[in-house]
């Protein structure tokens, strides 16, 4: 298949890239300041500028999402705002646009993550991002049948143990390639409307 | 308790207010239009005034939250916007704001709903901010403590099945005062971080 691949420069997207290429798909690259076309995805033009140079598409992919990690008490309505347009309206934005563009039995992947559903402290813009699209992606799949959208929502990963780990007492980290994986069974896959967690 | 019940004029805040005064609580109710105090949730300013004029607090609860309701397609980053403020940051900012101003010990209602899980077409604004509200309570609960937060989450009412049936072909409504009763469950119960089902 031939994949768009936002964030694909994270650490996270080179795992995905990886994998993808393994498996024999041909990928574009997306990122802010690098890779085939750049992208900002929080502004919708560039996401229509992003398809129109992309052609052919079978599957998004998107490993893109930023969020800002702080107390509770000080998260002020600018930084849930910022977490909505970090990781939740972009990749909205990438389904909606998409549908007419991507092919007819195509396949769109979102990014969420464990703390919807498991929190730390710190985390609640991210759980609400996550928890966002998590549903999103239920309600789209059945708008958008026989197109599918899935989510992948991994734990904290192995490699990045060093940086986060001490937010992450007790919890078992995940290689990259496992979460990778998840890519590959919601894009090679039938399913829609899930979120498969890598835990 | 003294309870602030915010969007109290709506068809679930009347219901809501019964429920509450019946159990002996004192209510000061909060509407965009009426009510103890006036309040457009979507501005923080507004918060902030409402909990100065409020006095002391013992639970919020609230029954407030508008979205737009229209396909996937069409829906563009405006109306996921709009939902995103007009049913989540006003909600998060209740509780920020509220955790220095309620009792050590007082709690958060917030409303959420049914698309979250099980989607509808034209639903997914709804959806999307139901799951982001979700995720927060789950997230906002292990840092409030002793304070607590939870949410409602209803299906279709009993008394909108005239106006909204047709959305929800074979599923059961559910009584208003059922999901009051939620409301009860949060403020007079001990759990946090939960969300109550009423289906």
């Amino acid at each position: 298949m031939r994949i768009l691949l936002v964030g694909a420069a994270g650490k996270l997207g080179a795992a995905v890239h990886e994998t993808l290429v393994n498996r024999g798909h041909s990928i574009v690259t997306v990122g802010r300041s690098s890779g085939d076309l750049r992208l900002d995805i929080t502004d919708p033009a560039q996401i229509t500028a992003a398809y129109d140079r992309a052609g052919d598409i079978d599957a998004v992919a998107s490993a893109a999402g930023d969020v800002p990690y702080k107390p509770v008490v000080e998260m002020m309505p600018a930084d849930y705002l910022s977490a909505f347009n970090g990781k939740v309206a972009g990749q909205l934005e990438l389904v909606r646009q998409g549908t007419a563009r991507i092919a007819e039995r195509g396949s769109f992947t979102l990014i969420t993550g464990v703390l919807a559903e498991q929190p730390i402290p710190t985390g609640s813009a991210a759980g609400m991002a996550n928890g966002a699209v998590e549903a999103f992606v239920r309600s789209a799949a059945i708008e958008i049948a026989p197109q599918r959208v899935n989510a992948v929502s991994p734990t904290i990963f192995t490699e990045s143990v060093a940086d986060y780990g001490d937010f992450f007492p007790g919890v078992e980290p995940v290689d990259l390639e496992r979460v990778a994986s998840a890519y590959v069974r919601s894009i090679e896959g039938a399913q829609t409307g899930q979120v498969y967690p890598v835990r």
